[in-house]
């Protein structure tokens, strides 16, 4: 199951940016399951990764490249597969992810690794190092369609954005993939995406735009509150377009960073939509709370609750549900001591308001709720009437089939 | 579904609690759905709450009057109706509370009303206010057994327990019974329980032993994460054995306490095998963590993890998804800068070492594996090498069978 269209839309190149793919085999028998993107020596690379302690193999070595690289010079490739996320996997695991990097370049540091897949077992290497010259015999620039199609795992769907923006005489071109289905809840960064323009901008201003941008966007969905042991999302700009590297006072800054935000909430929004048993998409807009932690705690209390995301599934008003997961979710302290002043709360499903004044609302009719329970798009708006903070994530219903991908997905 | 056995054990009755009960058609057309406690003149009664902000109508009476009662003399009347909550509704609800009581007693202070069921919808008072003369002249002492089916909503079998131990000369008896399957993860207290024995005890050491034992049994439980908006747990001391009355310096309080706990374990324990669609009981012990917060934090991070879940269901060592779940909770920054040290973690199933030294235990088998996650009992033990501090949850695992008691709740 997934929302609303299935197409992948068009991914403008961009130059600077070759990709390259192949099938090695790791799990799926055939199609893609490996990609190679090769970045030109003008690039600069920015990336965030989970922060969930046991982070897999990949992501350290990631991590450690690019540090290096920032020093040394400039990331010259990434490379992906998927079918086993090279995470528990101790030492072992370590060495086949430098492994990976090395089937690339003789200077490993210029490789930056990712796996997304199973949890806890082994690698198999060699099948990566068999199928990398064919990746990367088949290099060309609009390959981005493919390298979508080849990072999922679960996914039921490629999921790719591109926008395009006039900065003076450029027209700047931003395009990204992103995969992720299920073990959905980042934590500083998503399951995997890779976005990149051809903007010239310099390195402080792109890992400040990435940190920014990840924030509003992966960073506020959630399929089922877990975060998983590989996420990483990567930043590049080629640095073709544009004299001055971009940073944020220079005056197309706004422009150029809300675009790259789009297409980080075209990518972030694109997994909700194809989140694991997904027939709904939600929208949880918590307003007026007493601080930003607060708004952002309400949101994520009623987006993990399974009572709330079964009730959506089942097109029920059981917005008692709703009110249940708002009231406890951690209210700070230090403002009315804690506590909520109920009949200050009002709670609307789009444009129906379900709670006010303490309890349902007045003018509510079941037939109202059920209404606005059968779209496929539904914001809960809820206002808490304790301050200005405000914040707002996206998620899914929970449904049979999240349950039935899940309890079969290693079998 | 539910797992274990099915039967309701002997619950003795208590000297100076009475039963009665009725069909009052609530929402079930036959079967007592109103339960009426009737207290001798010499019980004290403690009594702990949800901490939901939205707590329902009852609870807020029910406290009210335990505040005035302890004041005034004593509460001498418990009474609880299921198939509707009376939460999130208001004033309208708040006076249906105290008519509740009114129906029992013209001093209503001396009267706590609990209720269950929906959420958000009024409550039938006059339907309670018609059947409440029959709950009262069906009163005994041995309606323990009838009360246990007649508090129940979505369970599917009743709950409850007695105990007895010799103090001194005198043999105390301690019976309870507990509802809840769903919307189970208490804060401070449990869905609905009723635990009364014949000692002679204090107020402030029934309190505390209440506080004491809710902490390490209801407050230690969860099938969904969700804290409800009724949940409430009374103990009740009739006095009818012993002169003195019990306190913690009193040489008998340990073996009492430790009593009482266990009625508190074993009816918690019966509402998480009887948790929604429950075919597995797991126990998450947590230990070597550098606090107690931490410890509480790994263990409910694993338990309310809808993978980790979703692999007891499929009964899959799907155990990366365990591993998961602990680097994402919260580590105390004050340790090691809050990083785990990966290396130090150990985890367990049952008998089963499935992590050590940062990955899969060298020693670990998937034959080995999937035995012990096709057992009805199993404990994930997870040692940090943090520190010295512990805590254990129970909960469940996530089926389908969850996912449809849930989408059909209201229908």
């Amino acid at each position: 199951m997934a929302i609303g269209p299935d197409e992948l839309c068009d991914l403008t190149p961009i130059e600077g940016v070759r990709i390259g793919a192949a099938n090695a085999k790791i799990k799926r028998p055939e199609g893609d399951d490996l990609i190679v993107f090769e970045l030109s020596p003008d690039c600069e690379v920015a990336a965030v990764f989970t922060r969930n302690q046991f982070c897999a193999a990949p992501v350290q070595v990631a991590r450690e490249h690019l540090r290096d690289g920032m020093a040394k010079g400039h990331v010259r490739y990434l490379i992906v597969n998927t079918g086993n996320a090279n995470a528990g996997t101790g030492d072992d695991g370590l060495a086949a992810a430098y492994q990976m990097c090395e089937t690339l370049s003789d200077q490993r540091e210029r490789v930056m690794p990712f796996s997304t897949g199973v949890i806890g077992e082994r690698l198999a290497i060699e099948k990566i190092m068999d199928a990398a010259p064919e990746a990367l015999a088949s290099m060309a620039p609009d390959n981005w369609a493919r390298a979508a199609r080849g990072i999922l795992t679960t996914d039921t769907r490629p999921k790719g954005s591109s926008r395009q923006v006039q900065l003076g005489e450029e027209l700047i071109t931003i395009t990204g993939i992103s995969k992720g289905s299920g073990m959905i809840c980042p934590n500083m960064a998503t399951m995997l995406a890779y976005v990149a323009c051809d903007a010239r901008v310099s390195p402080e201003a792109l890992q400040l735009l990435l940190n920014e941008s990840t924030a509003r966007t992966f960073n506020r969905i959630t399929v089922d509150g877990d975060t998983s042991t590989n996420d990483a999302c990567v930043l590049v700009a080629t640095g073709v377009k544009g004299e001055e590297p971009l940073h944020p006072d220079h005056a197309d800054w706004a422009v150029f960073a809300e675009a790259v935000e789009g297409v980080f909430a075209d990518l972030a929004k694109a997994i909700v939509l194809d989140g694991e048993g997904a027939t709904k998409f939600i929208t949880v807009q918590v307003e007026e709370a007493a601080t930003a932690a607060e708004a952002l705690d309400v949101a994520y209390t009623v987006a993990h609750s399974p009572l709330v995301k079964t009730a959506f599934f089942a097109s029920d008003p059981n917005w008692g549900r709703i009110l249940a997961a708002v009231g406890r979710a951690r209210f700070d302290a230090s403002h009315g001591n804690g506590s909520l002043d109920l009949r200050a709360v009002r709670i609307d499903l789009n444009d129906v308001c379900i709670v006010s004044n303490g309890g349902r609302n007045a003018d509510y009719t079941e037939a109202a709720g059920q209404a606005v329970m059968a779209e496929a798009y539904i914001t809960i708006r809820i206002r808490l009437g304790r301050g200005t903070c405000s914040d707002r994530v996206w998620t899914t219903d929970l449904s049979y089939d999240y349950v039935k991908i899940n309890a079969e997905y290693r079998s």
